[in-house]
C-alpha cells in the first residue's frame, strides 16, 4: 500500500498535462510551452567550457556543503548585491527544491504549519506533503496585482502551530514583486509570532519597470530568522544543472542544514564546477537578459490584453503572468487545447492555475503563463489562445 | 528553534570526525582515508568524454523520471543481469540517497516501522529521521560473518507497524553477501507480514570468492513488493555523479515514485549523459575492478589478522570490513588517531562502527574500514593502525 502522505500529494499542475502533450506531439502537433518556467535563453558558454576543461581522474564525492570554489563565488555574488553572507552561511543543494526540503525539515515538525500567500508555487505542495506540514494562506488577488492584504488578514492565518512564513519574491506564479514596506510588515509579523522566514528569491534578477528589489536577507534585525532559498536555474538559464543553495546567518539552522546535506553525501561535482563559472560572469550579464524578458513581458501582456474577456495581471518580476480566462474551468480548457484544438498543426500548453491555490476554486478560471519564448513565438502563442477560446466556446 | 526531527538526527558517523581530519591535514599530516567508501579506482573516461561531446545550447530540465537514453541503458543493464525491468519500471534519482528517500516516503507514514539488519548503513538513519519512521533491527554478529539469525528472531522484530524490510546486499558496512536461501527466508517473511522489500544493491558487482549474487529482483513471487535501490557511484567509481535509480514492477509504487520525482523537477542533465555512457561500457569492465578489489580485500584481511587482538570479519562483497579492536571505545581511538597519533607524519581515518548500530553499545569496540586504496597504501594504513593501537594503550 502506498503511504497516505504520498497518495494525498497532488501531481504538479505544471506537468500534470504532460501525457496529453506527449500524445499531441506524437500526432505531429507543434506545442508552444507556456506551462513551465524553462527559459529558452542560452546557457552561458562559460558553464560548459568550465566542465569541459575540468580534468578529473576519480569522480569522488565533493564536500557535502558544496565545493569550496562554488561556496566562495556564491558568497561573493551575495556580497556584491549587498547581502552579508559568507561561505560558512551557505549550503549548496540539488536545485532550489532541495533547499526548500532541507529548510522545511529543519524548521518544522509533522503537524506544524507554514504560512504563505495564495496563490503560491505549486511545487511547494510536494514538500508540504513530504514533510507533513499543513499550509495556511493569506489571499492575494489577481485584480489587485497580488499585493499583500491588510496586516490583520495575514495575522488571522497565524496559529500557535505556525512555524514558518514562506515567501516567493519575485513571485511565482504571480509575477509580483513585494515592496520594502511589504517585506517590513511581513518581517514584523514574523518577529511578533516567532516565525522562520523562508524567502524564495530565485527570480531576484528578473525585475522590470526599473523597480528596486529588496531581499529579506537585507534586514539586520531579521537575520537570525531568515533563510534565502536560491538557485542558478533561472538566474543563468541553467535549469538542468540542478544547483541551488540555502543562505542563513542563524548558526543553529546552518548546523542543521549541513547535517542534512551530509546525510545525502554530496551534490554532483561537475555541475558545481559549471555553476562556479557562472558566478564569475561579468555583472552586466543580467542587463541583456532583463531587457529580453522585458520585451517578452510587454509582448504577452499586450497580446493577452487584446483577447476578449481575458484579464492579465501586470508582471513586474520573474517571468510569469496569471491570466483570468473567460471560461469556467481553465484546466478543462487547457486539456481542450492539447487534445481537440489546433491551428495549422499548432497549439499551446498552459498551467491551470487552480493547482497554485490552497482553495482551488479561487483559481479555477485562471492559467499561469511563463513568458519564456521569443517575442514572435509569444505572439503566435497568444493568437492560438485567442483562436482556442473561440473554438472552445463553440465546443 | 530547530525541529525535533532534525535535532534528534545523528551526524553521519562516516563523516563526523571530518573536522578533526581537516585540522590534522592543516598541521601537515597525511591521512589514509579508510572511513569512507570513496574508491580510488579511475572513473571510466567514457563518462567525461560523453559529457564533453554533448552540445547543449539551453541546459533545460530533463524529464523528471530521467532521460530516455539513460532509462533505456539502465533497463538494458538489468536485462543483461537477468532482472526483468524495463524503462517504465525505473526512476533516475539523485544518487542512491534520493532513491531511498523517495521509496521510504512512498511506502511509509510517520510512525511506521522499518525492519533492517543490525549493523546497517549509518546514512539510512538520515532518512528514518527525515521521514519520521522508526527502525527495528534483527541482530547479526561480526563473529558469525553477519549471517541472518534464526527466522524466529527476525520475525520477533516485526510489529503491526512494520511496513518495510530494508536490506543492503552486498552489505554495507558488513561486507556480507546473503545467499539465495537467506533471501528466500526474508522474502517469505515479507509476504507473511505484507512488507515492502527495499533492496539496496549498489555493490552488486563487488562479489568475491566466486560467490554468485542473487538479487531480490529475481523472485517472481515477490515482484509486487520489491524495489531495488541502485546507484552508479560504486559500480563505476563515480560517486560524484550522484546518479541512482529505483526499479520496481509494482505499478502503484512506480506511479508514486514518478510523482515524487516530478515534485523535484529533474536530475542534472549532463550527469545523466555521462551515466548513459557508463552503462554502455563492455561487460568485462567489472572483471578487472573485481580483481583489484579482491587483492585489496585479501590484503586488508591479512594485515589486520596480524595485529594483536584485532578480529576482522571476512568480507565477501562490497568493499568494507568490520574490525573488532582491542579497545573499549573505538570512536575514542579514531579521535586519538587523528589528534594525537602520527608515524612519520602519517595516520589513518576510520569510521567508528557504533553509528551503524541501533544499539550503539554493540558496536562500541568496532570500526568500519573501506578497502578502497591500493594494496601498498592499505598495508601502510594497517601498519599505522597497529602502531596506533600500541601508542593508544600507553596513552
Amino acid at each position: 500500500m502506498i503511504s497516505k502522505r504520498i497518495e494525498a500529494m497532488p501531481f504538479s499542475s505544471i506537468r500534470k498535462l504532460t501525457p496529453l502533450a506527449k500524445e499531441a506531439k506524437a500526432q505531429g502537433k507543434k506545442i508552444y510551452h507556456l506551462n513551465i518556467g524553462a527559459p529558452d535563453v542560452k546557457t552561458p558558454e562559460a558553464y560548459f567550457e568550465a566542465i569541459k576543461k575540468e580534468n578529473v581522474e576519480v569522480l569522488g564525492y565533493s564536500p557535502s556543503q558544496g565545493t569550496q570554489e562554488l561556496l566562495e563565488e556564491n558568497a561573493n555574488y551575495y556580497q556584491k548585491i549587498g547581502l552579508n553572507f559568507t561561505e560558512d552561511d551557505l549550503v549548496i543543494t540539488n536545485g532550489g527544491s532541495e533547499a526548500l526540503l532541507f529548510t522545511l525539515l529543519a524548521t518544522t515538525d509533522v503537524g506544524d504549519e507554514v504560512l504563505t500567500s495564495e496563490p503560491f508555487y505549486t511545487n511547494y505542495k510536494t514538500y508540504f506533503h513530504e514533510t507533513g506540514v499543513k499550509v495556511r494562506t493569506f489571499p492575494t488577488d489577481v485584480r489587485q496585482g497580488f499585493k499583500l492584504p491588510a496586516k490583520e488578514e495575514i495575522e488571522g492565518a497565524i496559529t500557535d502551530k505556525t512555524k514558518v512564513l514562506l515567501i516567493s519574491n519575485p513571485g511565482n506564479p504571480t509575477g509580483a514583486v513585494y515592496s520594502k514596506e511589504e517585506l517590513r510588515l511581513l518581517g514584523d509579523l514574523a518577529k511578533a509570532h516567532d516565525l522562520w522566514i523562508l524567502s524564495d528569491e530565485v527570480y531576484r534578477e528578473f525585475i522590470y519597470d526599473g523597480l528596486e528589489f529588496t531581499s529579506f536577507g537585507s534586514f539586520k534585525d531579521l537575520e537570525d530568522r531568515v533563510v534565502i532559498l536560491d538557485s542558478i536555474s533561472k538566474r543563468f538559464s541553467a535549469c538542468g544543472a540542478r544547483i541551488g543553495c540555502t543562505a542563513t546567518k542563524n548558526p543553529d539552522l546552518q548546523k542543521a542544514l549541513v547535517k542534512l546535506a551530509t546525510g545525502r553525501l554530496a551534490c554532483p561535482y561537475l555541475e558545481q564546477v559549471g555553476a562556479t563559472a557562472l558566478y564569475r560572469l561579468p555583472d552586466n550579464y543580467f542587463d541583456e537578459v532583463r531587457e529580453e524578458y522585458t520585451r517578452r513581458r510587454n509582448c504577452i501582456e499586450e497580446e493577452l490584453g487584446k483577447i476578449d474577456g481575458v484579464f492579465c495581471s501586470h508582471s513586474t518580476g520573474a517571468f510569469y503572468v496569471i491570466a483570468d480566462l473567460p471560461v469556467e474551468d481553465a484546466e478543462d480548457f487547457c486539456r481542450f487545447m492539447l487534445t481537440k484544438f489546433e491551428d495549422q498543426g499548432e497549439t499551446v500548453m498552459m498551467a491551470p492555475a487552480a493547482g497554485f491555490y490552497e482553495h482551488q476554486e479561487k483559481g479555477k478560471s485562471q492559467v499561469r503563463l511563463a513568458y519564456i519564448l521569443e517575442v514572435e513565438k509569444l505572439k503566435r502563442a497568444c493568437q492560438l489562445i485567442d483562436l482556442g477560446l473561440k473554438a472552445y466556446k463553440k465546443n
